[in-house]
Order: structure tokens, then sequence, then C-alpha cells
């Protein structure tokens, strides 16, 4: 009964930011076989004796590469196949999370030689990745902006404080295409799901911006219509 | 380093249908331990050597214990923990499927004793399921209500040709809740996925009613916002 012995499983963690107005995806070139010398996903096995489950398991991956613990996380997709590792039929539970870029510290693996942030241009980065990590990245992106258009998730990329215009230059870079001020402004007043700071505005060139923050107990919140 | 070995994985497959005017999952009565005598998903081991990835794997399932092959399916999420099999950490790849009841024939599995039908009341079944399988139903009921309101999907629950009231009832059936009639006539017109079927008309008690059909290439199309 070889053929029911159950598949080798792994854990691989898309990690979003945006940096340097772009969005930018966390990647290691690796330094084992397969694919050595190939840049892919920061992930690794599941430790049964350590990790309560899947979720716990994705966050230790995450913190033991970039050093964060409470970024937004969330499980993508599974993929599973005969093709996508030389070494026979393996499965990946594929996790997502999107971290304000000032909050990390990268940290390379073991099986690591280098760690680096890489733009994402479309759905991909410009260089071959191992095994089918390109296809997870381009989901991962997919379903980001799918959710971006529908919630306050980019409100959780900024600073306790903020300016409306600088979460729309968030949405916006993440969507990647303007939108116009005063519907932005509208769908955030209409979402509810922000307070202006009491007495603080931070200067500007013409009139002090007005500051605000996402209500207390807010998590990340859905529209019932798009941005 | 026992504890990084890769943990048991297996498939299961939530098969959701209208049947009697109410939303029914199928469910196998359980053989063999863990759980003797509950009642659980169908489900099963991954085969290596003839499914090609984890939809086939599911769709393999799926057709084994029902004799469906095309319905809709998809990923619903991974669950993997220490504590859903009392055999040791083992995780799950979960599949939806949402089924027309008349296209089937139920078969019973190896591993079980009987196979049935059982409503769901709110978004679980009145009988306790064996492993993690009440929570993953509840996740299926409420992935499957979410797509509902943004899709075309209770069209493919239809025969092929269907009165737009039979449409109307489906989506309440699903949903648990009225819907107006001609707010209903107004976003499946906008939503532009049907054709009518020139020159058929159902006999109806005071006037036909018209007949229509998904237009030709449609798959489920996604809706700009809810029904």
């Amino acid at each position: 009964m070889a053929e029911f012995l159950s598949p080798l499983v792994t854990i691989d963690v898309v990690i979003l930011t945006l940096r340097e107005g772009h969005l930018q995806v966390l990647l290691m070139r690796r330094g084992a076989e397969p694919f050595a010398g190939s840049w892919a996903l920061p992930g690794g096995y599941i430790h049964p004796e350590e990790d309560a489950d899947l979720d716990a398991a994705a966050r230790r991956v995450l913190h033991a590469k970039t050093g964060v613990r409470t970024p937004f996380m969330e499980q993508l997709q599974a993929f599973g196949d005969g093709q996508r590792d030389p070494r026979g039929w393996t499965a990946t539970f594929a996790y997502f999370a999107l971290v304000a870029s000032d909050a990390m510290v990268l940290k390379e693996g073991a099986n690591a030689e280098e760690v680096a942030w890489w733009q994402i241009k479309g759905k991909q980065v410009e260089t071959p990745l191992a095994f089918d990590h390109a296809r997870i990245v381009a989901a991962a992106v997919s379903r980001l902006r799918s959710k971006v258009e529908y919630t306050s998730l980019p409100a959780h990329l900024l600073p306790p404080k903020f300016t409306l215009p600088d979460l729309q230059k968030v949405y916006e870079q993440i969507l990647g295409r303007q939108m116009d001020k005063s519907a932005f402004r509208k769908r955030m007043a209409e979402a509810a799901f922000l307070e202006p700071v009491t007495g603080e505005k931070r200067p500007a060139s013409n009139r002090p911006a007005q500051l605000y923050r996402i209500k207390r107990g807010r998590g990340t919140i859905f529209f019932d219509r798009t941005i």
C-alpha cells in the first residue's frame, strides 16, 4: 500500500509589505537542493510538538524569518501535486501575511544563504522561483487585491495615527490604480471604522491634515461594496 | 527528529445539495475507529499514484461516494492540529461541493456502514460529528452563503431550463431569507448571465412562465454587489 502513504507536507508564507511605494514580497535564496541557488518563499515543516495548529505553524515560520509576531495573516490555499517538488508528491499549506516593513528585522534561515525583498510587478517577481512558488505568489497578490477592495485591511499597514491621504496612497499602491480623493473620503466616512485623533493634526503646506486612527476594538472590517 | 515527521493528511468533502426545500449535507456513519458509529464527512487519503493534485483527489472522493463527476467544487480550507484526531497531529484538506440532488446515486464507502443526507439547521446538523467535522460543515455553509450572495452559483443547482421563480426559490432556500420578486428580477437582468429559451414557456396558473437557461460558455459569474 505504498501508494497510500501520506504525502510530505510543508508550510509556506507569502509575506507582503509596502516598501518604497511598491508591493514587495520576502524571498530567501535556497542553500540546499532541490532548487539550490533559487529564490523561494520562507517556509518549513510542521513541528507537531510545538505547533498547536496550522495557523501557529505559519506564525512560527513568519516570526523566525522576520521577527514580526502580529501582522495580518490568513490561510491562502493548499497546493499539492506530484510535479511541484522533484522529491515526489508533496503539498504545502500556503499562508499570506501583510506586514508593515518598518516593524521587522530580516533573519536568515537555516536553509537560506540570503534573504531580500523583491518588488511585485503584475503578480510576479522578476526571477524564477523554486517549486511552484511563482503561482503561490500570484495567488497571494490576487487575494490581497480582492480583499483590499472590500476591506479596511490597508489601514493596518500604517502607523497608529495617519492622515486620509496616507491611507488613500496605501490603497492605490496595493491596487495599482489611482482613486478619486472625494469619493475615497466619502467611502471611508460611510465605512465608519476610523475616528479623528482629537486635537492632533499634522502640519502640511497649506493647512494641517487631520490625524485618524482605527476605532478601538475594530479588526479588519468588510465593506458592503467595493472601495 | 521524530517531532519533525510530516503529519498524516486526509481529504474531506462537504457535499451540499437542496432536497425537499432544505440545504442538506451528505454524511456517512463510520464503521471503524476512531469515532466508530458517529456520522462524518466522506473523505479519505490522497492516492499519489492516482491523484494528479489535491483537486483531483477531492473529485475522486466525491465520485466514489455520489457517482457525480462535474459539480461545483472548490477548496474550502485546511484544518490541522493535535486535537482533531485521537491518533495524533493530523491535517485535512477540506473541499466543498454543491450538487443537484437528482444527479447522484449514494454509495457506501469501505469504512462506512450507512450514508445519508442530513438537513442543515443554522450551520449544523442535529447529531454530533466525528473529528472536527462539525466546524468544517459550519465553514462550508458560511462559504456557500457568502458566495451565493455575490454569484450565479445557484443557477447550477437547477435543470438546464428553469423559470425566474425557480431560481429565486433556490437563492432563498440557501440564504434562508425571503427576497423581493421585482428586485430579484432586476438584479438577474443586470447580471446578464441568463437568456430566454425562445418559444418555450412553462404553463402556469395565470400566464405561462418564461423559461431561461445560462448563457453558453458562462461558468459561475461574480456580481459587482450583493444579490
